[in-house]
C-alpha cells in the first residue's frame, strides 16, 4: 500500500482492513444536508444508500438501458444467485435518463451515448458508491465500437483511450478554462479479462487503443451523415493514421470514463465489441441477429470475469 | 428569395413552388442504396419515409423520453386533431436509443442528454426529413436548463447560443482538425415565440443567450459534484461574467443544434425553463411537482405556437 499524499495517517491500516474506498474529490459535499442524485432520481435524505448498495464489488456500465437490463439477467443466470426470472425492478424507475439494477455484488447501470451524458452518470455513481461506503469496486464499460481494420465481432479491451489526434488526454473545462486529464487504465484488469477471454475461447479478444470522440458521423470520419466535407480517400487516410498510433477501435465515452474513474480510484477497463470495419464501411447493415450476437459477446467476457473472481473470494475466506 | 451559392438555376422557383427543402450537404449519400437511419431504427430501404413523414412541418426533440412522449399527448388535445387518448406509437420502438411520436404535422423527437447525443439524432433526423422530400420545417428544442440571476421556472428563448468562454460558436472536429461552426439562430422564430408568450400571459418568458457546455457538474461550475476544485467565491465570479456577457441560462444541447439546424436551412429555436437559479444553489432540490410544472412551460408556449401557425395557414388556403 503507497500513502497518497493529501490523506489521513492511518491510510494504508485503513485500506488493508476495510479495502480501498471511493473517493470523491470535492470538500463542498460534506455541507450538503441531503445529497440528491437528481439523474438517478435517489439521495442520500431519501434513499439509505448503504444499505441499499454497501455490497457492490462490481460496476457494469453500457450505452443502452435494454442491454443494462439484459444483462443483469445474464449475470444472474451466471452467478446462479438469484433466480434469473426473479425479475430486477430499475432502482432508478423514478427517472429516464438511466436505468440501473443489482444482482448481489453487481450493479448495472446505463449511461446513454456520448461523454457528457456518461460524465453525469459517473458523478452520480461515484458518489453513491462513496456514500454507501463500498471499498475495491471494479467498474467496467461494456460497449459497442466501430474496430479498424479487425475482423467484425471482435472485442476489444481497452490499453489507452486516446482523443482524435490519438493523444491519451481528456480535456475538461472547468470554469472556462480547459484542464487536461489523464485517461490511463488499469493495465492488469485489462491482462485479466484477455486471459479470462483465452480461457473462453469463444470469440477473438485484442487489447489495444481506443479512439474516444464526441460525434458518430463528421467526428468519425463517416462518409454516411447529413453532413460531409471529405472524400473516401481522406477517410481511408485518416483512419490508416490511427491504426498506426494503436488505435483498434472507436466509441463515444471511454476517455472520460477513464479520467473519472482513475480520479476516485476505481479499478476500471473498457471492453466493446466491434459491429463493423470501418476501413470497409460505415453503415451498421448486419442483421439485428448478428448485431445483437455481437452485443453480447462482452457480456459473456466480463460475466466470466466477475464468476472468477467471486469464486476466488470466496475460496480465499 | 435569395439564390445560394452552389444550388441549381430553379432554386428560387423551386422554393416559391414547393418551399424550403430540407438541406443534406453530402455527395456520398446519393451513392447509397438504402440508408439506414440506425440510432431510429428506420431506414429508406425499409421504411417509407415520404408517406410517413413528408408531411411534417414542426419537429419538437428534448432530452427526455417520457417529456417528449407527454408533449406529443399535449399537443394531440391542443391541437384537437386527433383523439388525445388514441394512444401514440414510439416510431422508434425497435430501438431504445431515442423515442419519436408523431401528431399530424408534428413531430416529437427525444435526443438525450449532451452535444454528442443530440448530434447522432439530428445527422439521422436531418437525414430522415430530407429523403422524405419535407419543406418549411421548423424545429424546436423544448428543454429544461439551469438560469442566471432568473425566478425559477421563467422560459429563457435562445438569442444565441455560447460556449463555456462565453462566444456564439460551435467546434467540430473532423478528421482530428477542428472546424468552427456559427451557433446562430431563428432572431425572428425567437421574437415570435416572446409575443407568443406574451399572449399566454402564464410564465415569465426572456430572450437571452444560453451557455452550452460539455459537462453538468465541473463544466457548469457546479459545486455538489464528485469532483470540485473551485471555491463558492470563484463559481459566482465565473457565472456572474456569464451574466455580464448575456448568458440567462445554462444546458448542454444548444450549440450543435444551432450549427446543425443553420447547415441545413431549419428554421430553429430553443426554448428552455430554468429549474433554478445558478447564483442560489447547484441542486435541484424543488418537489417533483414544481419541477414537473416547470418543464411543461415550453410545451405550453411551443403548443400555442404551433397552434397559431397552424390556424394562420389555414386561413391562407
Amino acid at each position: 500500500c503507497e500513502e497518497p499524499i493529501g490523506f489521513a495517517d492511518n491510510y494504508c491500516k485503513t485500506v488493508l482492513e476495510f479495502g480501498h474506498p471511493v473517493y470523491v474529490h470535492n470538500p463542498h459535499l460534506d455541507a450538503l444536508k441531503d445529497d440528491i442524485l437528481y439523474h438517478f432520481s435517489l439521495g442520500t435524505g431519501s434513499h439509505n444508500l448503504p444499505a441499499m448498495f454497501g455490497d457492490v464489488k462490481f460496476v457494469c456500465v453500457g450505452g443502452s438501458p435494454w442491454r443494462m437490463k439484459s444483462f443483469t439477467e445474464f449475470i444472474a443466470a451466471e452467478l446462479a444467485m438469484e433466480d434469473p426470472k426473479s425479475g430486477y425492478p430499475n432502482i432508478c424507475a423514478g427517472t429516464d435518463r438511466y436505468a440501473m439494477y443489482k444482482v448481489g455484488p453487481v450493479l448495472s447501470v446505463s449511461h446513454g451515448m456520448g461523454i457528457p451524458s456518461i460524465a453525469i452518470m459517473l458523478h452520480e455513481l461515484i458518489k453513491l458508491l462513496h456514500h454507501a461506503h463500498c471499498t475495491d469496486v471494479t467498474i467496467i464499460r461494456i460497449g459497442t465500437s466501430g474496430g479498424i481494420g479487425l475482423e467484425p465481432g471482435t472485442v476489444v479491451v481497452t490499453k489507452q483511450s486516446v482523443d482524435a489526434t490519438f493523444l491519451p488526454k481528456f480535456e475538461q473545462v472547468i470554469l472556462g478554462k480547459t484542464v487536461v486529464r489523464s485517461t490511463d487504465l488499469d493495465q492488469s484488469l485489462a491482462q485479466e479479462l484477455l486471459q479470462c477471454s483465452k480461457g473462453l475461447n469463444q470469440f477473438e479478444t485484442v487489447i489495444g487503443n481506443t479512439m474516444c470522440t464526441l460525434d458518430f458521423y463528421e467526428g468519425q470520419a463517416r462518409l454516411d451523415g447529413a453532413f460531409c466535407s471529405y472524400t473516401e480517400a481522406e477517410k481511408q487516410e485518416y483512419l490508416l493514421k490511427a491504426k498506426e498510433a494503436g488505435v483498434c477501435n472507436i466509441e463515444m465515452e471511454s476517455s472520460v470514463f477513464a479520467a473519472m474513474c482513475k480520479l476516485s480510484g476505481l479499478q476500471a477497463a473498457v471492453v466493446c465489441v466491434t459491429l463493423l470495419d470501418r476501413l470497409k464501411g460505415d453503415q451498421l447493415s448486419s442483421s439485428h441477429e448478428v448485431l445483437n450476437n455481437y452485443q453480447l459477446r462482452p457480456q459473456i467476457l466480463v460475466g466470466s470475469y466477475i464468476k472468477k473472481q467471486l469464486k476466488a473470494k470466496a475460496g480465499n475466506r
